[in-house]
């Protein structure tokens, strides 16, 4: 029988003992390069290093170590091609079936160090070029470039008999030109000075969407694999699927909802909050929050930061919501909400906030912009008119205006004892928006007072005018409109407070 | 002194004499391999074959024949290093300073051929080692992979004596990255069958905007290289520079100008029409687009598809603008215009719409849809009710219709003679958007009638009264509502023309 071999090169050598052991326990023999075998060796498995075979010893501080036509003949030659076979028999070298290689940690060095000459030795030159040998000749070659699927390789090799499929080369071949695409991208953009807006989706897994925003697109959601578990790994019950929109109303939903660390309920319809409120009992949450809008309400999706159980499972079925988020549904509750067929239930749990860039196509390129991750809170506001306030109005002051940072511009938002009473969104004029959110209060509001949120500064007198009138007792604004100054002095004349708040939220 | 040596290995061979002349005239020798030491000895220069060097002939079809120790440590070695010298001079090799190589056309087989082996074959080992090899050396090594380079590599050859300097070579290492992190991702894109789904911004140009939506956001815009001059490239007067907020407005005016070809203004505010009209005279089209709602307007963005001479800038600037966008301004209304220190003027002549992908970055990934680019004509619409309507009438749905495309959703749009009279955007309950719209009729356009657009299908017949209310004479929608067959009858009954779309236009 003809003898096997693999080879392996890992800058990082943790869990390489499990590989080893495997290899040779289906007498596939190991060769190693430099520092791998030192490791290899000292724990205890037998192994070669490469120079024994190729008589060539590394030279210019490992930048030259398996550039070598016979590693890369071993690795690339046809095993069903005769001329090949013949032209490999002839350098007489072991035949190379498996190939274990992780690359020089380019990015960690970078992240670390600020000297170019260090982090230009981290860039892999040789290590890349066996992984790419190894991937094209997936056909009889297996490579594994990635710690995390050590585990699968030993299944695959104990349940075959030191074999592996061409499923498997294949799904690790496809791997190896995303790790080197990326890694590449990303000494690209160190050369070029671009640190932060590293931007890739080639680590992703594509996944057809039944179509786009409408149904003569056609669209993917692109998973991110090399991150933690996301909401589209924790559908508990599936409804007809997520589509396009249910998908961009949910990160929305999301971000929204991690906002508050109360007992809160945020609900989105067409990409914007429709209703939000914070509570001691979640139940409340939920019904303050549908209070605000009730007929927009309608068939959207429901985000809330507690658990569900029954009671609350009730009063949610008995209006109509596509979606509902929660970080857990108790059994009595899934009972209740499996009998509504088309509602999709997620279970948040183990969902990260991860997305730190946004990215928008336009024509001749994209946009790109850091998030607006900004926590908003009591130090980030100032009070600009002459008015005694109570702690209650500063609370749904801030409130207000986390709501505010996720609703479309311009954006108005009124609430009263943390929750939304009036939402204006998506205006091209902000008394439109101001007119929309108090078309929404009951005469009841009106009369109590409320507080209100503008994601900009006010340009004219008009917008805090019809506020005043009314009833708002109290109104949050960033400053910057040529009219600041006429505006405090309103503010002050009726006794209504004024903050300037230190952040515009303005989101399109 | 020392000879100098450069390694060309190149698959497209077009314009490599004019290199081969250039490097010849100043006592740089030439190596090359395989095919192309043929080609350059038959174009008449001098060029050793590689394998003159290393004594290694190609193996395997040409698939190991560069991948040898002695030509990549002759890259690679460090030019200032004592002990790189001397292992460097033990190997006997020539110095490589110059490596010009363009990889095997992986992505034009690809294209053409659906035989899984030939593709493969595509995939380039050899030449991508040279050229990280030389581009990880850039401190010493010129690298050039790129046809489009030669000029540049030429012209500084020239300059300097047969030298280049560090900043060119830096550029070019930095370009050889982005090649092969691209050329990766589609053998990664090939391997895992995700074809039409490529999407990548390497090839972008990163620019700095001040900051993002919001002043505490960083952002950048990436322009395509590959492509055609864009809106950022046709920038006539500068104003105080594109904002973030401007680009993505620019963008939303551009795309919706592209849907007239009659003389047609549009005016954008917050990324939402407050205003679109056509009319046999640009000037008008420009009157009418602002009265929809001239509040709003304020300080908003325009787009005109016909030349801007005097008169309309003297329109024009009666009012505050930011940016005024159209195919050219004539010298006398550049006059008037300069007057506005603030304005941006962008001419589009040259402008193409290229873009094909949406994307949106949602958490733990995004999400891709193909653009929605339907050209909305008069065989996407059917009459459901039994009213005999004019030409005129159809004409003005057509427009609402493709105004209603650019608005955000919920949108309904308003239209009497192809100018829009009322537009309600960004709502969560499509009553809103009606209403909102309706807020911005005159009497006199209530009295005189018009036609309607909404963007997806009303889901109650409280729509369809409430614009009947107002002395809408046509209406048209997408289908789609279990009470379509309700909306059908009740226009039926009041004489009301209700038209269904073929497509339904979200945008979000």
């Amino acid at each position: 029988m003809k003898k096997k071999y693999a080879l392996i090169s890992v800058f990082n050598k943790e869990k390489i003992e499990k590989i080893c052991q495997t290899l040779l326990n289906h007498n596939i023999n190991i060769i190693a390069t430099g520092s791998t075998a030192t490791y290899i060796k000292k724990s205890g498995y037998k192994c070669y290093s490469i120079n024994y075979f190729t008589k060539f010893k590394e030279i210019l501080d490992g930048r030259v170590k398996t550039l070598h036509p016979n590693i890369h003949a071993s690795i690339l030659f046809k095993r069903k091609n005769k001329k090949h076979i013949k032209e490999f028999k002839k350098l007489n070298f072991p035949e190379i079936d498996f190939v274990i290689v992780n690359p020089y940690p380019f990015q960690e060095m970078q992240n670390k160090s600020s000297d170019s000459n260090k982090i230009i030795e981290m860039i892999d030159i040789g290590g890349l070029a066996l992984l790419r040998s190894a991937a094209k000749n997936f056909h009889y070659v297996s490579t594994i470039c990635n710690i995390n699927d050590y585990k699968e390789f030993i299944d695959i090799l104990n349940k075959n008999n030191g074999k592996t499929n061409l499923n498997f080369r294949k799904k690790m071949a496809a791997k190896v030109f995303e790790i080197t695409s990326n890694y590449d991208s990303m000494i690209g953009n160190w050369i070029t000075n671009n640190k932060n807006n590293n931007f890739k989706i080639f680590s992703h897994k594509k996944v057809s969407l039944r179509y786009g925003e409408n149904p003569h697109q056609s669209a993917f959601l692109c998973k991110d694999l090399t991150r933690e578990p996301i909401f589209y790994d924790n559908i508990i019950k599936t409804g007809k699927g997520l589509s396009y929109n249910n998908i961009l109303d949910i990160d929305s939903a999301y971000e929204c909802i991690n906002e508050f660390k109360e007992p809160t309920c945020v609900i989105i319809k067409h990409n914007n909050p429709c209703g939000v409120a914070s509570n001691k009992n979640i139940i409340n949450a939920f019904i303050n929050a549908l209070k605000t809008d009730s007929d927009s309400a309608f068939g959207g999706i429901i985000a809330l930061n507690r658990n569900v159980d029954h009671n609350i499972a009730k009063k949610i079925t008995s209006n109509f919501f596509e979606i509902i988020i929660a970080p857990k549904f108790n059994n009595k509750a899934k009972v209740i909400l499996n009998k509504k067929k088309n509602l999709i239930l997620i279970e948040t749990k183990k969902i990260l906030k991860n997305k730190k860039l946004d990215i928008k196509s336009i024509n001749g390129g994209y946009l790109l912009q850091q998030k607006n991750t900004i926590n908003f809170v009591k130090k980030d506001m100032r009070l600009m008119s002459n008015v005694k306030i109570s702690n209650t109005i500063i609370k749904d002051l801030i409130f207000s205006f986390k709501v505010c940072k996720h609703v479309k511009s311009n954006a108005i938002v009124l609430v009263k004892n943390k929750k939304t009473i009036g939402i204006g969104a998506g205006q091209m004029s902000r008394i439109d928006a101001t007119k929309i959110a108090l078309s929404k209060l009951s005469k009841k509001e009106k009369k109590n007072g409320f507080v209100s949120a503008s994601d900009a500064f006010f340009p004219f007198i008009d917008n805090i005018k019809i506020l005043l009138k009314n009833n708002c007792v109290a109104i949050i604004q960033p400053k910057g409109s040529i009219n600041d100054d006429k505006i405090i002095e309103f503010a002050n004349k009726n006794n209504i407070a004024l903050f300037f708040s230190k952040y515009r939220f303005f989101k399109h």
